[in-house]
């Protein structure tokens, strides 16, 4: 026991890779994943603190870097499997506590077992910094989304993936950092050229407009 | 509605990897561990029939062409997770079902949907056929793992592999074609020179000797 | 001698590229094409079977599944080499013999060699299985140079695929299950939206009015 | 201007190998490297603050996710060109600098540019933060070296890239989270069993001796 | 020493890859590079022979098959940095020269060493010989950016490198070669049908415009 | 017509890959095999030259550079195959010709026909430069086998293709080059530390020893 197992897994992160058989053009391992988000955190996190919110750094940072190391252990489940029911939804999320529980038993050192808990539970809480993580994982993957749009990818599961990120980022639209994005960026993201672009702005004034008439 | 669907589904197989983040030399997908598995089953079935043994050619090649479809809307659940308590692997075999049901209602043309019902469900039954499907979905993972082992990757998980894969084919040895595997092909394998040859020969005799005292 | 030499070698079928140095978005392995081709027969022995014809299944899955092994000893000869001539044709189709022949006298157990003779022959013959596959083979060919029209690839060879695949499954026309694709399963193909759409539409049109008229 | 340019960027990182032409086994982005930097100094400065010591996680976090951003702009140079002279060495410093300003100045609403001079400059310094930063990058060169030895690549490079990373390490054994990573972490990764392990056992303990005696 | 590490060398730019993060469809590597430059500049030549100009061939081919050797000790510096300031410029110039001669002194046979001093020198010079290996890198380098632009890369910075290789030529329009070049090669180039081709079109006449009016 | 079609197909050579399915640790394309062939036949052309041999260095360049061309349009026929029988290789040889003749015809502009006919012929002749370009293409292919064996692939195949380069390479020990190769170099590259380094020393002394005696 000891550190040595933890910091070998970091490598295995860098070999899992997110949505397996669908991406095309570039493909997303989970070790990349976790730095855009943290990446995309650090830049939230900046505007919430510009607009005068007090930003717990440590726990954001922490949220977002560890936010998808349990994959490691649990697999790349489906995600219609995943929210099938909400007993099988409590059932996996039982299993994953369990196995999470077992592996910092296992292979952290007891003087480090109480830190690694913290940061290896469910992130997406409630707090300002567990929804700015919500918000960070989710333009990640819209920007992985339109990486495939933009080059021509015609796989109706990237227009599906764009606009469930979208709709998920609306859902956080009282967050200062969040009406940021929406605002400031995306417009920019939209007007790039590339092939599809009107219908792509098109999809996005309508889940836009729909999320102000709910 | 009609076969387009599944037929281009056929090339998102090709697209889905093993043990995603595992193999580190040869990475096989979905599709093409599905050609390996009938391939060593015509080739099971073959030791059947000349031992005298009448086999469902239809149904094998059915069972061992089809048995992983389905990982194309379930995803790669890690086997602990999956079988973690028999409650939750039940609940993961009901969403299974009912994803398959929908897939085909929705996909496959009314006339063919009896014939696809068929032959995507689970095919590790208690027929010959079924237990044929079982010994050569273990050969080509033993396969695999060897492959691994052979040129040196020093991972304890594809021992492991290969342990669990020779432990399930000893549960058929009852079968002509288990028995031939284990007498006539594995000693040629492990007469290959490579690294570590010594120490799999003596997993491969403890786990042989262990089966015939239980 | 023995039958490891030849499962080991299923596993060089995972690294045999169609085509090398030409498909840009996806590349296709022997093992992967394989099958996909035996899905592909699997679909169109069904629409057969339905329409009252009796199918001889273990033929039509020996078929497909083993009709592009012989490629691991004979290498990817380029179609206009192949044809060159027709005594250069002759000669080639006769080293293929001999080779195979070798390969089983040499690798296959005596009492299976009978079996694998039948197996590795050519199996698009008259027959309504070798039939099958010939169509099967090609409309596995005509979905691979469709992935990369679709995908926007313009080298001008997925055209020329797509059209040679086409005109070659018009030749089986007769049969019940080429009908039903080019009637079922084709225009959905063509109906999805991509960038050059239009263009074969027009292709196509053009191939199965020239079909009629001939 | 707008945050756009800086979020797709983060995705080039993904695309930038680290020493290109010398890993056979694995390779590693520098979006992978940042994100296995990050999770190294976390666990470096958990052992900090367990010691007693205060730990500014926000700018720990800070340093080492944004630690090779610039690479972006600057691209791979080797080494040796890098510290050939020491007037070379300052020229190349300023060239970044002057493109990191320009990129800021350029890319990043006015806003925020304060925020983002502080992440993208040099964060080797000599605070506590700074140091643990040094530790960590050099803890994943040792991994990274590690992963290639131990597979068994035999080529020289990796073991003066192991050499050199502990030597660095080393000099930071003043910290306790070094002395930690050397007495608790690194016997464990020798411990592993693999092809070379003698040699590097010998060469870790000749490394770590003559830190003692200097 | 002996020239065994130099025959080694050439695999190593086997995986040196050009632009690291930025071509989606094709990588290219300096083994490659110098490959197609050796052949555009064979090519080049024989156009100004047929023209009556003497090309001294051995100093053609030495020029163009050595002319990126040296990157493998120098790595790839990004060019606004190698260009950032002429004082930078001179001192990278300088350890560039300084690598050179120290990998000679060590790697190369005293008998050999004066030839490779020759060839790992900078080529392009004001020879006939050297301004075709001016030219042939640029084709190459256009060739290379077409071959994103035509299969719908959105990036802007492969329409940059078209201009640039493109204005480079023109500099060396008063060679028959590149005149052959602008005449009679890009116009097929530019006619075969891709996306952009409009775009790709204005921009080609508008530089050859500039260039005549300068 | 015009050049653009042959410069264009430059990039074709980067994207065929030598013994397809063979190689596991590194992949050789034509365009680089063409690039390490010609380097190394600059270097024994420089010892013949050193020796006082007269060495047409265009026409050694020019035979290097091109001697690989035509696997464009020939495929990748296995070498058994290639040479079954006298008869097969000759109509081989009559096809690769005639398809030879049909591609200069159609592609490359009637005043540079000529040249393109001289440079695609086959350069193994009896010349000096033609038995230089036989020793550097197996010396590359020795190269490119040890660099399997070195890293620990098993695999038989590449102590065969080390076996059968080594051997021909001695068929040319009559030319200063060959001997220097076989007497300065071979020993360099056994001399470096590798797993199966006992066994590839008595395989070349053997073979060594039997081409004394023959």
């Amino acid at each position: 026991m000891g550190m040595h197992q933890y910091i070998k897994s970091l490598s295995d992160l860098e070999n899992i890779f997110r949505c397996p058989g669908k991406f095309k053009y570039e493909e997303h391992s989970v070790a990349a994943h976790s730095f855009k988000v943290s990446q995309i955190a650090q830049f939230l996190g900046t505007v919430e603190e510009q607009a005068g919110f007090e930003v717990d750094w440590r726990a954001l940072y922490e949220k977002a870097l560890n936010h998808d190391y349990t994959e490691l252990f649990i697999g790349d489940i489906k995600t219609p499997v995943k929210y099938a029911t909400p007993e099988l939804r409590g059932l996996l999320a039982d299993v994953e506590d369990s196995m999470t529980e077992n592996f910092i038993t296992k292979e952290i050192p007891k003087e480090f077992q109480a830190a690694y808990f913290e940061r290896l539970k469910e992130g997406k809480d409630d707090t300002l910094e567990g929804q700015i993580l919500s918000v960070s994982d989710k333009i990640d993957l819209l920007y992985e989304s339109f990486g495939e749009i933009q080059k021509g990818n015609p796989e109706r599961v990237f227009t599906e993936i764009y606009e469930e990120s979208l709709t998920t980022i609306l859902k956080f639209k009282h967050l200062t950092c969040a009406d940021y994005f929406l605002k400031e960026v995306l417009p920019d993201l939209l007007s790039s050229s590339f092939i599809n672009q009107d219908q792509l702005q098109k999809i996005t004034q309508r889940i836009i407009s729909d999320s102000i008439t709910n």
